[in-house]
């Protein structure tokens, strides 16, 4: 059994993670470090960490399991400082919401003969908002854990079995583990999740334009409003990391819904309406 | 006081306004007509009207307030032929998502010496999927009743109590009343309620094309995907009666976002996507 997990970046996802870690039961000690003091503090006063380390290198050396939780680009940094300080009886593994890069990464860095196992992961999870202070040990109940984890890595047995411990604590936390091909993964989450992400900016963006001098207007919007808007909420330091590292299938995607909104548009009177009706309530069929 | 009201079309809406009025407290009598016998049994067997007409002209002479709960081109048949049946001492009032056409005709066959007050209205509050079986008494709370009244219009005293009776029963069942001018009524909703719904069913029909073949990977795109896509599953039935009475402010709010997507997607990795995250931020600041 894992005895020692580190979690590098307590923000929402990692400090979700304690949370979860501990309410799933688990027994062993959680350090957390963070790059500002405050989302480490709020995260140990919240019990998702045991403790505060101040070097994450020093951190993830104690620790047999590390997960990274810091947007992408801090993550691909993470790793190659990582590489070098751990030998192959530990675990490093992430959240970040775009796969290939950093699944090379591990490739490059780690999963070979000396070096620290890497497992790429990605919890289809989140807010609209960061921060320790929203964190939530219920964030990965009945949501699903991607994994992208590289076919030609070569591990420690103990590193084997950290693996194993640690899909099985994020099958305890309530998530349900799906594993499938870093590009494959990249091309999905453009379609489910980035695209969803874009448009409610767009429409967001577009609206404050339209309406936000207004805003008693919004609440006649009502639920369908804030909910295709909801997203408009988020964090550009997330999404910029993901828009550069996913930007070819992002702008596949972009530019599909344009041309079926712009269907839409030259069809508002025509039969055709009907058939984008009918194939959208398919989606949605039970 | 009113004591009598009749309910034309007794779906999900239709429904709900008798539930609702029951549960604030009124006391007259409610009766419904339904186009389909099923939907008007149901409404009856839920408790949103106290007996089924089935002649809607009927039911509307022997009501002193006749709320029009159909589609937009059925409100206005209904409206057209109920405009010789009704003398000045009746209140009719409808919930139509569109307001320019349905006021206009409301100037044309109503409001005037000897015929009965016609006040057009619209609940912002529904569900993406319709009929009387869903029908909530909350789902007016806290939701907009826009009212786009005619500001020539002639009625009789007896007339402008029901008005006030009216609103006050739409006070009363949860909803915040706004009045504005019906063309402005429909350029607000355009960008408001029809682009968020136009943006759903693109989003969801073009997803049908990309993952449909595999609903396990809808599960993928967790909360994020399920909100931006509920509107998916609304009815082509209602929404083609949209499209068409609101068509040229639709096309121009769809081009809007058109445009905005191609903007965002060209500036994927460019400090412009900063500026547009900031400004859908804004939308959403509380």
């Amino acid at each position: 059994m894992t005895s020692r997990v580190s979690i590098l970046g307590t923000g929402l996802l990692g400090a979700s993670v304690g949370l979860a870690l501990r309410k799933a039961g688990f027994q062993g000690s959680i350090i957390g470090w963070n790059r500002s003091a405050g989302g480490g503090e709020t995260a140990l006063r919240m019990g998702a960490v045991d403790a505060l380390a101040t070097d994450p290198m020093e951190a993830a050396r104690e620790a047999e399991i590390t997960v990274l939780a810091v947007p992408i680009f801090a993550t691909l940094d993470l790793m190659e400082r990582l590489a070098t300080q751990l030998d192959d009886e530990h675990l490093v593994t992430d959240v970040g919401s775009t796969k290939l890069k950093i699944t090379q990464a591990g490739t490059e860095h780690f999963n070979r003969a000396g070096r620290a196992a890497f497992l790429p992961g990605h919890p289809m999870a989140g807010k609209e908002r960061g921060g320790a202070e929203l964190a939530d040990a219920g964030l990965f109940r009945g949501a699903v854990w991607l994994f992208t984890d590289d076919p030609g890595a070569v591990r420690s047995q103990r590193a084997w079995e950290l693996i194993k411990d640690w899909r099985a604590l994020i099958g305890a936390i309530g998530a349900k583990t799906l594993d499938l091909d870093a590009t494959r993964h990249d091309k999905l989450v453009a379609w489910v999740s980035h695209l969803p992400q874009f448009t409610a900016t767009a429409l967001s963006s577009l609206l404050e334009e339209e309406v936000g001098a207004a805003p008693e207007l919004k609440d006649v919007g009502g639920r369908a409003l804030r909910e295709m808007t909801r997203l408009g909420a988020s964090p550009f330091s997330m999404w910029r990391d993901i828009a550069h590292t996913n930007s070819e299938a992002v702008e596949r995607a972009l530019l599909a819904l344009e041309q079926r909104l712009a269907y839409i548009r030259e069809n508002l009177r025509t039969p055709a309406l009907r058939e984008e009706f009918e194939q959208a309530n398919r989606f949605r069929r039970e």
